[in-house]
Formats: structure tokens, C-alpha cells, sequence
């Protein structure tokens, strides 16, 4: 490749447009740095009328994403419009024309990684992702080439930086999670329709790529189990506290001899564990390797210049040419690893807290005690704690920490407790992790 | 480079042990993920009969360093025996003779990088060293790649595992600096002779590799002012718990208008702040970047397997080529970067932490506060404590927080203090560190 890097940008929203102002402000630098001189060649926006947080030099700025794609100066695509079906064309489009890609997307990986990596193969080019999962963290290329030696057996990460937002503010301030919302949209931490952030979905497309890569297997989105933040209240967000945990939305990949477990879902970790004082906005990965051990990855999942850092580093592997040689040596992406097989729904074991409420009369308690012992659920602790917030009607919460338990019995006797006459409202049911073990190294 | 990669490892203790374990035993599983071909073909150690870990083919293992730099299809030499000058001869001779080189050597890099890796560019070579910093952690590669659109303005670390490992103790357990010392021995977490990881030394030498890195100026290892953890006594571990915070080794550079500081020495770190958390033998640097904001890396900073693992990574990212162009296009080792300027010392300014032994009589406590005042030092907190263990005589000590005052200021006061008749024994005195405040960004 040239010293001199042509570069196209699709898309100029917060991210696009951190993009421009580092390389406008900082080329210089980033020469100095690398030796290679960037030339940003094309912006291509939707309204090119529009304002924006950065002076973009008229001559490069254009609506026509043909631009970019036809000019033999641009070396590099950049696509960050996000969604999946005008990227998907676009980046099949630039790789038939020559061009290397960097994207951010992690919808569009997690849905169409396979042929989008094949094609790349085919043209002889290359993508690179480092910004779609962690925002800024270095996470991918840590997991793909620092940690190459590594079999890793799980992956437990925060990977969604609006959810660790509203949990933080909700056990910090007592507030409901619509407040909590609230205020993080006010912030900008989350968007004005937040649904993919709060249901578990954007964490499910970033466990997705992150396994994919971790257990060098194909890990299809459609198998991760999702559960999202929506009906958590501050109620047990404060029981867990008191029990020593804190409430974190977990994308958890974990291998275990009959498969592979996909998960994402609220989880109570043990406050020594690391993971647990990653507070507001962050986002933090914990990674197990046979070799390493534990090792956890820290940074803004979110936001225009920490999500820009990422991709001009992949800009920058992408230039030097390391990028491409990842890309056809390491064979770990979707379109040349063999698919995962996944363990059997409902067979995680661990321990689960329980909230029940129950009417307040005598004999209830003796119920709930009586449905755990058949289902052969041990208990660790109980406590009857002062309502909160009311969790509907008269109803006198119960919160309950079982022993390790498998997933399955517990939803079994959960379904039990519901019928019973004494329980009103639903059953919150909240799986905690704890320390996950390293594997014996030397 | 050819499809099959000769290696020659020169040292086997626990690292080298590790590295032919993992070669040995997954090389196929290695070649999977890679499309590489690593033959395992000299094993150099000193004792050819000596009882290892992991049994070496007799056909490989001999106590010739000149053998695999003798033999062309021997592409990686990998320096493993630790120690300044031998290594260096070592290395200069693989270069000449045309090798790429790995090493773990920290203590070499730091002291000598500038004229090794000027030696390899000259031999048109490269030298890989992820296992220097931080053990197992992809540091270096993240710092240097990751965060390339990056100026970082300040880089902290608990670089060393024993010290960690002592203080965790120390605190938990209420032991005494040299009982936790002699527990770290037994479970191998210190070696026999402590001296240069407890005396801060070590941290010393990986903060002068990882600084010159991060700020991309030479960093002089002499240049550092560095504190140990041997003073340190259990009643300030716990007062500093009771003032939430927890007492780290911190390898600290941190850039300023008027240059930069790099330092090593015992810091209270609030407990909100994630590098707190890190316990027991455990590794973790906070890197803050002007874009990406705050980012930490976290992981096994010693021990076999997981230095190993960042060996193993180096040796791939060789052999692949990616290390070559990093090496040659990165700009930014000690033989190709400016010296940094350095600011005058005592210049710091934060809270610290102060214990002052007093005569159990009247009239001492106005003494102090009048030398604070004299010296325009505000006092932000001030507790008597109960004694916990004997500072020295029938002193009571007397535990003073700081506001944000400059290094030198403080000091002056402490020898003020220390010539008063009221106070008796050493006076204590650990600086702070608040949450870095990150720059301003989108």
C-alpha cells in the first residue's frame, strides 16, 4: 500500500465526525507517529446542509457514497452509517471495488459477519471491527492476538454502557428505572428510543462477534438467550447490595463439555469481583484463557471519540498492512470457523435470588420454603425485607438466595410459587455469578 | 518468512518451561488458528540434567546458546534467562546472525532498549517484548496499537505482583509487612531474594518501557524516583481503609505542561477507583487517552503460563510479519523518539496522607497543626488513632490528611515536624491519588 492512505467516510454522525476532526487535527501527528500520511479524501453524508460538530473542507464533502468507491486514491471505507441492510450492500459494493473496510457495526457483523467476511476474502481485502465491540477498549485484536496461545473458557462482559448507567444510578440514587432513563437521555448516554440498549439486544450482537472470535467458533445470534434491564427494580438492586452484589446487564459466553452457553441478562456479581466497580457509562470485558488466567479489558464502550480511537486504529492496521495479514492468516472469523454446538437450555448452575412477594397472613413463608424443597433447591438465605416499593398490592417481600441450582429447576418452582394463593405479583428471579475460576496454571 | 517457523528458546525456568509446554502440547491447536507451522527446535539451558517441569525431546535441548543462532531454519530466538548484560551480548549476536527476537527482559529493555533496538533496525530485524509489562496482559500492543489516535496524558500502574500481594495481605489479615513477605514466599508469589520487587525496582523498569511508549518520548530509566513497599506498616494500611482508600505501589508518569513525571511509590487510591480492586498477585494499568478517555487492562502480571501467553503471542505476531511492520513503522522505541523533558521534582500536587508519632502529653497536636499552617498546608482531615502497633516509644499516633498540596511543600513540613520535641519516630507520609480526570472529549 502507498505511504499515502486515501480515506472515505461513510456516515458523519457522532462517531463520523469524531473520525474527521482526529484526522484533521491530528494528521500531522499521527504522521510523525507512524509514517504514514492519511489523506481524508471523502465525507459522504445524507443531508450535506446539515450542522455539525466538526468544519468539514467542502470539496470532500458529498452525498453520493459512488464517490469514494470509483476514486483509486481512497485505499480505505470507512462505514459508519449503522443498520444493516444499505451497510451490508455498501461494504459488498466497496470490497468489488478495491477498497479495504473498517466499520463499526455491530449489528451488521453480528447478523451478516459470515458472508461479509467471505467476500472480503474473495476480493482479496480485508475489514476490521475493533470498534464494534467496547467502543474504545482494544478489545478484539487483545482477544484475537494477545491472547492467540490462550483456550478460552468464558467471557463475561458489560458490553452496553446506557444499561451500566441506569443500574449505577438506580442503586447510587435510589431512583426507578424510568428516572434512571430519563436522566441517562438527558445526558446523552442513552437515545431517544433506547429499546435496543435496554432490551439486551445491542449486547447480543456485541457477544455475538466477541465469542465468535474468544472461542474461535461461530456463535449465532439467534441462540443467545437475551434478557434485557426493563423490569428490574430498585428494590432488589438494594436486596442484592445488602447480600453483597451488584446488579450488571452480563453478556456471558461460557464453555462447558456439552457446548457452548449464550447469555445475556442481568446478573448479581459479588462485589470483590472486578467487574463489579465498573460503574456509569463503562464498559469491561473479563476474559479467562487456560494460560493467562483472568484478564479484563476497561474503556468507554460508547460515544464519538472513544468509539473514533478504535477505528482509527484499525485504520491504522489496516494501512500498515497487519490488518490484512490478521485477516487471512488468523482464521478465526465467521465464514472459516465451524459452528459452535451450544449446550442445552436451562442447565446453567449457579445461585439465584428470589424475590416472591407474599400476601401478609400467616403460613405463606412455609409455602415457599415447601415448593423449594421439593423442587430440591437448597437455601442459603432469607429475608423478609421492608417494602421498598410496593411490588403490588399488600404484598410482603421475600427475598430468597438459593444454592447452586440448575436453571431449569429453579423456573420449575418458580411456575410452582406463582400458583400458590399466598404470592402475589410476579416472581423476580436474578441469577448471581461468582468468581469464575481460573483454569489450574503454573 | 517461510510457512514453518523454527524456534530457539534460550532459558527454561518457569517461562521457558511454560512456552515449550504450550508449544508442545497445542502446537497443533496453534497451527489451527494461525495456518502456522511452529517447530519447537533448541531449548538452551545451563543444566542440560536438571529436573524440569515438562519434558524436552533430548534432541532439542542443549547448553549451546550458539546452536539455534547457528542454524538457519531457526527463524525466533527467544531470550528467557533474565539478567542485563549476558542477554544483551545474546541478543546482539541473534540480530547479527539474522533472528528475529522475543524477550520478557524488562530490566534489559529498560536499561539498554535504546541500542537493541537501534541494533535491530540496523539488521533489518525486529524485537518483540508484550511479556515485559505486565505479564500476560496485552499491554503494550494495546498502548501502541490500540490506542495509536491517542496523546495519553497519564499512565497508572500496579506493575508488580508481589508487591500487590503483600499489601492485599497486609490489610486483610492485619499481618505485618514481613509475615504477608513470608507468605508471598511460600506460595511463590516472591522469590527468595525480594530486593528488587519490594525496593520498587521492577516497577521501575516496566514503568520506563511503558511510559516511553505511551508518551512516545525516551524515558529514562535513572529519571524515575521510586519508593518501596518495605516501610510500610499495617496501621496505615488501615487507617487509609477507614479514609476510603486503599494503599497501592503505583508506577506513575503522567504528563504536564512543564514535562513529565514518573514515579514509583506506595499511593492511596480511593476505593471507587477501579485500579483498588486489584488484588492479590494481580496486575493492572489505568491509560488515559485524549480520545478514548479512561482505559484500563487488567491480568496476571507474572508467573509461567501467563507470561507465556504474551511469548507465544509475540512469537506469532513475528511470525506473521505484523511485528516486523510495527516495529519498523511505529516510530516510537527509545532509538528513534525524543528524550522526554522532565519536570522538577517535588512539583506534585495532590492530598497525602500524614502519621505523625506524638508525645502522649498536651500542646503536641497545636504543634503540628502550626507547622501544617506555617507552611500554607490546609488540613482536610485529622484523627487521633488508638495505637495499633507501637510506632516507636509511647508515641500516639496522630493521622493527618492534606488538601492538594505541592510535594515539596509538604516535605518541608515533614522536617519541620520531624525536629519538633512532641514528635517522636519517622513521620509517614503516602500521597493520594483521586480519580485522573479525563480529558474533555465528544
Amino acid at each position: 500500500m502507498a505511504d499515502k492512505i486515501g480515506i472515505g467516510i461513510i456516515g458523519c454522525g457522532a462517531v463520523g465526525s469524531a473520525v474527521v476532526r482526529i484526522l484533521l487535527e491530528q494528521g500531522r501527528s499521527l504522521t510523525a507517529r507512524t509514517g504514514l500520511d492519511l489523506e481524508l479524501r471523502h465525507v459522504i453524508v445524507q443531508d450535506t446542509h446539515k450542522e455539525r460538530p466538526v468544519d468539514i473542507p467542502k470539496d470532500i464533502l458529498s452525498n453520493d457514497p459512488a464517490q469514494p468507491l470509483a476514486d483509486p486514491d481512497t485505499h480505505i471505507i470507512l462505514e459508519l452509517i449503522g443498520g444493516v441492510d444499505t451497510p451490508m450492500d455498501l461494504i459488498l459494493e466497496a470490497l468489488r471495488c478495491g477498497k479495504d473496510v473498517v466499520t463499526a457495526n455491530k449489528a451488521l457483523l453480528a447478523l451478516r459477519g459470515g458472508p461479509i467476511f467471505a467476500a472480503a476474502r474473495e476480493a482479496g481485502r480485508c475489514i476490521a471491527f475493533e470498534a464494534a465491540v467496547g467502543g474504545g477498549i482494544p478489545l478484539i485484536e487483545s482477544v484475537r492476538r494477545g491472547l492467540i496461545a490462550n483456550e478460552i473458557d468464558a467471557v463475561y462482559g458489560i458490553l452496553n454502557g446506557t444499561c451500566n448507567y441506569i443500574l449505577t444510578r438506580m442503586l447510587e440514587s435510589e431512583v426507578s428505572y424510568s428516572d434512571a432513563l430519563a436522566e441517562a437521555q438527558q445526558l446523552g448516554y442513552a437515545e431517544a428510543d433506547p429499546t435496543l440498549d435496554v432490551d439486551g439486544t445491542d449486547s447480543a450482537h456485541k457477544l455475538a462477534i466477541l465469542a465468535s472470535i474468544a472461542m474461535r467458533k461461530t456463535c449465532d445470534y439467534d441462540r443467545i438467550s437475551v434478557r434485557g434491564i426493563t423490569d428490574l427494580e430498585v428494590t432488589d438492586l438494594l436486596a442484592g447490595d445488602e447480600l453483597g452484589y451488584v446488579c450488571k446487564l452480563l453478556a456471558i459466553a461460557q464453555k462447558h463439555d456439552n457446548g457452548l452457553d449464550l447469555t445475556v441478562h442481568p446478573t448479581f456479581i459479588r462485589k470483590s469481583h472486578p467487574l463489579a466497580s465498573v460503574a456509569g457509562p463503562f464498559n469491561a470485558v473479563s476474559v479467562y484463557g487456560h494460560a493467562v488466567g483472568h484478564t479484563l479489558f476497561y474503556g468507554r464502550g460508547a460515544g464519538g471519540m472513544p468509539t473514533a480511537s478504535a477505528v482509527i486504529a484499525d485504520v491504522m492496521e489496516v494501512a500498515t498492512g497487519n490488518a490484512a495479514r490478521t485477516f487471512s492468516q488468523l482464521t478465526r472469523l465467521a465464514d472459516r470457523t465451524d459452528a459452535a454446538t451450544y449446550r442445552p437450555s436451562g442447565e446453567n448452575e449457579t445461585a439465584f435470588y428470589l424475590r416472591v412477594g407474599l400476601e401478609d397472613r400467616p403460613g405463606g413463608m412455609a409455602r415457599i420454603a415447601t415448593v423449594l424443597g421439593d423442587h430440591g433447591i437448597s437455601i442459603a438465605s432469607l429475608v423478609q425485607h421492608e417494602p421498598h416499593q410496593a411490588s403490588g398490592g399488600d404484598a410482603v417481600p421475600v427475598v430468597v438466595t438459593t444454592r447452586e441450582s440448575k436453571d431449569s429447576t429453579v423456573q420449575a418452582a418458580i411456575k410452582a410459587m406463582s400458583e400458590l394463593d399466598a404470592v402475589i405479583g410476579q416472581v423476580i428471579c436474578i441469577p448471581t455469578l461468582d468468581e469464575h475460576v481460573e483454569s489450574s496454571h503454573a
